[in-house]
């Protein structure tokens, strides 16, 4: 796989008849690259619950997808039934991951779409949804190289830089949010060294990160998410680098779990650390961080999931929170497409604020 | 397993005939009991190298049962002779794994033995290695014994307290050292709380820790070694409690990779960190953390080992340091058999020193 096919990969799009959303099953990677094509109720809400579909801005565009695909499905005529009927799917995909914001975003620019429309005949209100979904998605891909732009004066030739998760194209468009800029650095000749945490449980740094740089040839290495410590302590990183799934209106922010522990760690050993998404990740009604559910999953990720038996006693509980919030005082800077907001965050961030759904 | 089982384990022991070493092999665990009979030189090596037999306590015992065994095994009968024999697999076995002290200790507190025996027959030098060595096992048992006495006056009642790696009676003797007074609380009717880091890559937090604590009917909860943080956060640890497996002069101390990251999570969040180990860890010939060889493994135990599939490419290189070094400053103190140490390290420490190759 090319630099050319990472950055430009199509992780998600609307089928050319616009009745299923087409991905690359994420959960299957590195080692099996599937391009799935879904459709029904079910299993649009299980790409997402499952992780087949995942990194914050790749699940706003999936979802709002989603809504077309199956507000074509129905067979309603009337606007009050069409809308109902859209409301429960609505509901239904946006209680398939609680902590990301995009997808209650995406969901609700739709929703807004829906009634702008409405009282007008269903097809129209279709074309009206498939036309704002397309544009979502193009939208995310100028952000993604807007955000990337913007992160370059961070770094300097030479740098490590340590990323957690996943945040590049695979999660996102083209270039991606934590990782476009090592992209686009590569693209313009530059020499960074990536360390990226495996990320357990899902490994999502393992499976995705690692493919998707050396894929471009980036030079990266794998360390277990416990190895963070050291490598900063033996002075090979220069930054951290990481992607967030929402930020709270005094910029405390909820990424992958192990996110917090990574930030605490660079303060401790005098490393700025960066969080780069979208301004629309910005949950400006979220106060702080103390506002944000975070989801807690299956104790069989931690135990069982990948291995060849399982790694602990079936009566052993396990305590598998899947995202963290880093407090916004352990934060060098938040990187968006509309420029880098330091603290005071609730200032700096409030810039950004647009009246109740935004249409992105 | 019940507790009984689980305290008076047989980790390590010689055969009934002193022609053999008998472990349970630690690598198979949780799913598989299995008891191995060793006696030949490769695989004596390979048990300590592969972590079929691991923890700093349980490998220095084996370590001085395996130098008796491979001596057993000479047809030297001039002094000078089985010397050299001995030196030569004193070195082998030594070379094993470099950041255990108690493996070269022991391995010293052997020869210091078969120097102390020097002209007399072989025969009677194998009886006082024999002697030895079960001396330092017994020495061991009463050791973990005491140093879990002395660590609980650092808990009471109710307490949640985060381990990382494994440090109870499979890597130990008896109670354990990180994990004894856990053991001890619980005969004593305490009901503690832990909370276990898997501890990758090789899982012994999740493979050994639960499996003792689980056994033993100690509340215990898996997490990965990346939720450290979260559940210090929302309130749930009150002291960390970690082994080790060799501490400098100044307190500076190695342990499992990962303990380093636990260290600064817990100053940052003001939870008190607690190391405990035998005296016998003190390696004064390290003036501090700086001096400590750090072992790097395999990559293969990061991208392939437990799973089903590899969790990388094949190229995608890995760093996998086994230890990292916690700075003295960040232990709230150390706890050993002899009594509970606290700043300055290099003070309270040095009480426990004593000539070269102390007979332990």
């Amino acid at each position: 796989m090319s630099l050319e096919n990472v950055t430009h990969i199509d992780n998600v799009r609307l089928s050319d008849g616009g009745d299923a959303v087409v991905i690359i099953d994420q959960s299957l990677l590195p080692n099996e690259t599937k391009y799935l094509t879904l459709s029904g109720r079910e299993e649009l809400f299980e790409a997402i619950h499952t992780l087949r579909v995942r990194g914050a801005p790749a699940i706003g565009v999936f979802a709002a997808y989603a809504a077309c695909v199956l507000a074509g499905q129905t067979r309603e005529t009337s606007y009050e039934a069409f809308y109902r009927r859209f409301s429960a799917d609505k509901a239904y995909l946006d209680s398939s991951r609680p902590t990301a914001v995009n997808l209650r975003k995406a969901l609700d620019y739709m929703d807004d779409i829906v009634r702008a429309n409405a009282g007008r005949p269903v097809p129209k209100i279709l074309e009206a949804m498939k036309s704002g979904a397309l544009k979502l998605h193009q939208e995310n891909m100028e952000m993604s190289q807007a955000i990337s732009e913007n992160g370059m004066e961070l770094i300097k030739d030479g740098d490590g830089i340590l990323t957690h998760c996943n945040a590049g194209p695979l999660g996102t468009f083209h270039y991606g949010t934590g990782l476009g800029t090592l992209f686009l650095a590569r693209e313009r000749g530059m020499t960074l060294h990536a360390y990226c945490d495996e990320t357990r449980p899902l490994l999502q740094g393992a499976r995705l990160t690692t493919y998707e740089l050396q894929s471009a040839g980036i030079d990266c290495t794998l360390i277990c998410d416990n190895m963070a410590s050291i490598v900063m302590k033996e002075g090979k990183i220069n930054a951290v680098f990481v992607g967030c799934d929402r930020v709270a209106a005094n910029g405390d922010t909820a990424n992958k779990i192990g996110t917090s522990g990574v930030a605490i760690l660079a303060r401790h050993y005098g490393i700025p650390f960066y969080v780069f998404c979208p301004s629309s990740t910005i949950d400006f009604s979220c106060e702080t961080g103390d506002d944000i559910k975070i989801e807690l999953r299956d104790p069989s990720e931690i135990k069982e999931k990948f291995f060849i038996k399982p790694m602990a006693l079936p009566e052993v509980k396990c305590y598998n929170p899947a995202f963290d919030v880093t407090d916004h005082a352990l934060i060098t800077a938040i990187v968006t497409e509309k420029g880098i907001c330091r603290e005071s965050y609730t200032e700096s961030l409030a810039m950004f604020k647009q009246p109740a759904h935004p249409p992105r």
